[in-house]
């Protein structure tokens, strides 16, 4: 890889914004490309706030590096001046848990650089929704909108889930939620996301979820061991994981293939 | 990472298929984990039938890795025999061209390896479906099912690419089309795309797409310099590519921040 600091036709030091995607589960899950690429960088800044990935993963790609990682509140990543300010003239690297782009403040952020006369680069990283479908052996196609269950707070108790897995099964597609994390790394567990999705079926009542609804719950992922389970609500909502699990599948009408996949890498129900 | 040859209690061998996702365009959108682990396998098998990777990314790939890696026909891959009997015993490393497990072939290669009692494992790789919402600053979730446009023969002209892209947009959903590629590595034209696409128009007149239709078109993706076009179907059949377009993306409705990000990164009409 060559040079990334260009200058315009007057001398001036141009800009530039790369967006490097990390993956999901440690510090070797970046591209050979993006690792580079990080090298190449006079800044790096990180955020972490949405992520699952394993403790001590800055500190790891530190080291690969060789270089400093800033990490960068929700906040900050939201206001965006630090990193636009500092993308005016230098080559800054935004490290992004998954994929680079899948959430809103990101594209939000590029869109504000390219305004700005920033130029911006993107190299990509594994998103959730390749790794869930392909670990189950389910279709990407066959999947909606991605939705997140929160942390049930008083007078907090969004039904909104409940509507998007309703939307995506009405129409044939398979729902990927995500349990809700916390700043202490605490995620919701998989007990806590049934209780809800099971009071959101008992004051909503249209029939979307039920103890028999076959789901499934992925840990670990990315890693050398993920946990794929798949098992009727019921049980899964008894079950001891090895893993944090950090996100459920629920199912809409499977194919004959997907329903076998689902029993040989998931050890779904023979009878589902 | 540790050695990844097991034994069972008989202290017999037990294979090992580990499916290794390549990325898009080059030698080092591998991540570092599925280098590495390539690095491990007994033997390495690809396939490049589906694949708009650069050229010379096999001979690159085995510099890096060390190995000799064995290209298989759609054919070999298809019958799986070859990658089944050498995972009885050994670890095998399968490189496939984008995400591991997009293809259905491979998930059933998958699966019957498990039936057969060989363990099998998943490196992820960055997605074409990750890449082209990022690039566009479009959302996953607003993406419906995949459709491939096929060269048009004598005697074969399906319509099923436009049933799939009026379903998804009668769902609010936006199609990612694929161009076909030839076994000598030529693709479809965006002109040919946007012919075969108004030709349906004519025979099927569900107006799914007309002239003033919005339409992306994307080429060397996953490279430092991807060519990213937004612009009417008419303007776009006519436009010369300075890369060859791997895939073409059809909107359906879009989110405002969505339209801002298609006129900021890639030149969407003001007017749409």
């Amino acid at each position: 890889m060559g040079t990334i600091i260009q200058r315009d036709f007057t001398g001036e030091a141009m800009g530039l914004l790369v967006f490097i995607g990390l993956g999901l589960h440690d510090e070797d899950d970046i591209t050979v490309k993006g690792l580079e690429q990080a090298r190449e960088c006079d800044i790096l800044f990180t955020e972490f706030y949405t992520s699952h990935m394993r403790e001590g993963v800055k500190e790891e790609l530190e080291k690969k590096i060789g270089k400093e990682i800033i990490v960068l509140s929700r906040e900050d990543v939201e206001a965006g001046d630090i990193i636009l300010l500092e993308a005016k003239e230098r080559t800054v690297g935004f490290l992004v848990p998954g994929d680079a782009m899948s959430a809103t403040t990101h594209v939000d952020l590029r869109i504000r650089a390219e305004k700005d006369g920033i130029r911006t680069r993107i190299i990509h990283g594994v998103s959730i929704v390749t790794v869930a479908t392909g670990l189950l052996g389910l279709q990407s196609y066959k999947f909606g909108r991605t939705t997140t269950l929160p942390f049930r707070q008083k007078g907090y108790f969004p039904t909104s889930p409940y509507d998007v897995i309703k939307r995506n099964k009405d129409i044939g597609l398979h729902t990927l939620v995500l349990l809700d994390l916390k700043e202490s790394g605490e995620t919701m567990s998989v007990r806590e996301a049934i209780d809800y999705l099971m009071r959101l079926e008992t004051t909503k009542k249209e029939g979307v979820v039920t103890k028999e609804s076959v789901v499934c719950a992925l840990g670990d992922v990315g890693s050398d061991n993920p946990e794929v389970v798949c098992d009727r609500m019921e049980k899964l909502a008894a079950k001891k994981f090895e893993s944090q699990i950090f996100c459920l599948v629920l199912p809409a009408e499977l194919h004959f293939m997907e329903k076998e996949a689902l029993q040989v890498l998931a050890g779904a129900p023979e009878d589902m």
